[in-house]
């Protein structure tokens, strides 16, 4: 993607300071930006604090050239209006994993559509809080941005510029493709991996003293925190259900091959499985894959 | 497990220079032991004895301590009766993931029992082939033997012996506990994530650009060979799939949470999710989940 001229980036206000809140905020300080925080955990704020993550936003608020709202799908309206009602910044962007609903829910809040660019980093950590947190989280990463109709083009220019300082590659999508794309990359696994990892909430050592590194890392997502998840899930509630349904569909079949001696079943499946794998090796390691 | 003293293991033949075998060689080249190799697939037999794996199995075959039978399930069996026919050792073992059927096989193919210790590492690679071997895969990893009760105690010993010099730790368990064990903590996800892998069997790279480590992680076993894990899939078939069955319930619950928007059923098994990841941790990290 070809970048506008960045519009400067000097001073950021982050809301939120969970372990994507206060990555976004080490990040920009690696880079040289002026850092406010704010959050209603007054713990979580006084940790990111400490970790060198920015400084308390200061009452009255100073104006921030871009204010990023890095709190869980179902607040971010809610914090926006807040926010701009204050008039904390002169962009305000977001880093939730959903956005159709999201945006559908801003507009509702009559929130100022103009100043305001939807954006999603593609980085993570199964742990949650700022303890989580590492200024190099979006380094070489995608960062989307779901422009909205009615956005500036100098305000998507200016979210770009921060995205750029992040570390990460801005790239931008429509709400509606982001949201399909992040429910079969990111969602789907999540749950599928917690399904796994269900299956040992009541074992005992014996039972998983065999267990090694493929239950390992196919359950480590599972980690995430079930409150923040639950409204991550529900905010791209159908473009999850549609993929999750197609791997129910493939594993009842494999479970009624195994019952019945069907190897054709298991070879289709082992082999898209294959296939699949290969294609995500490519694009996630190009050289290994030979 | 206290185990008795060992016999001597000085000679050992491995029959099947895959990834497993070839590493069972390697490890135990590493202390000392002399290693003969030998597998139908000639290609694999030049690798693995280029690797410094062993030497290739004179004609007339010496005779070793211990037989290694490194084969898919299907196989060991046949491969079995095979090496007691031709009297290549005084011991034999085998290294597959599955032990119920094989046992069953083996009685069937009238081989000697006292000689025969069945086997498994718990260790592995998703890649196939004496090229993804190595002499430290078994280290500190258990080796699970479900001894036949016409498996002589000598017999057992030297097995276990074997399995110290590769540098694991032999446990006993019976075939069915050792067969519904492994279907969940390997067997299962294997499955699970090749389904997930399969997703993408058609994706191009625009879909993946999202992707991130939580899809790598959880896809990474996906990258097994097929007609290998047909073969264990149909080895243990009714342990895995009454594991799958359990997780299938789940998700399509999870799908039709997501479809009413039931907070409660998403909740319930992300937590235990939550609930079964930590288990998963003490178990393999025991510090790491403070």
């Amino acid at each position: 993607m070809k970048l506008p001229t960045p519009r400067k980036v000097r001073r950021v206000t982050v809301v939120g300071t969970g372990v994507i809140g206060t990555s976004v905020a080490l990040a920009l300080q690696r880079s040289g930006v002026r850092v406010w925080l704010t959050d209603h955990d007054e713990e979580a704020l006084s940790e990111a604090v400490r970790m060198g993550a920015g400084t308390p936003l200061p009452d009255p608020a100073p104006r921030a050239d871009v204010v990023v709202v890095a709190t869980p799908p179902s607040t971010v309206a809610t914090v926006l209006s807040d926010a701009q009602q204050r008039d904390l910044g002169t962009v305000y962007t977001d880093v939730a994993s959903t956005k159709s609903r999201i945006i559908t829910q801003v507009e509702q809040a009559a929130c100022d559509l103009t100043s305001y660019v939807p954006g999603h980093p593609i980085a993570g950590h199964e742990l949650s809080g700022p303890t989580a947190a590492h200024p190099d989280m979006f380094d070489s990463r995608p960062w989307v941005l779901c422009p909205h109709p009615a956005t500036a083009p100098q305000a998507l220019r200016t979210t770009a510029s921060l995205i750029t300082l992040c570390g990460a590659r801005p790239t931008i999508l429509s709400p509606e493709v982001h949201d399909q794309m992040v429910a079969a990359v990111s969602h789907v696994p999540h749950l599928v991996s917690a399904a796994l990892a269900a299956r040992f909430a009541a074992a005992d050592e014996h039972t998983l003293s065999l267990a090694g590194k493929g239950l390992q890392d196919t359950t480590r997502i599972a980690r995430g925190a079930p409150a923040l998840w639950r409204d991550i899930l529900q905010h791209n509630a159908h473009p999850i259900a549609t993929v999750l349904e197609a791997i129910v569909h493939d594993l009842s079949e494999a479970a009624q091959a195994l019952r019945a001696t069907d190897q054709e079943a298991l070879t289709d499946l082992l082999t898209r499985g294959n296939r699949g794998r290969e294609h995500i090796l490519n694009v996630l390691h190009p050289t290994s894959t030979g």
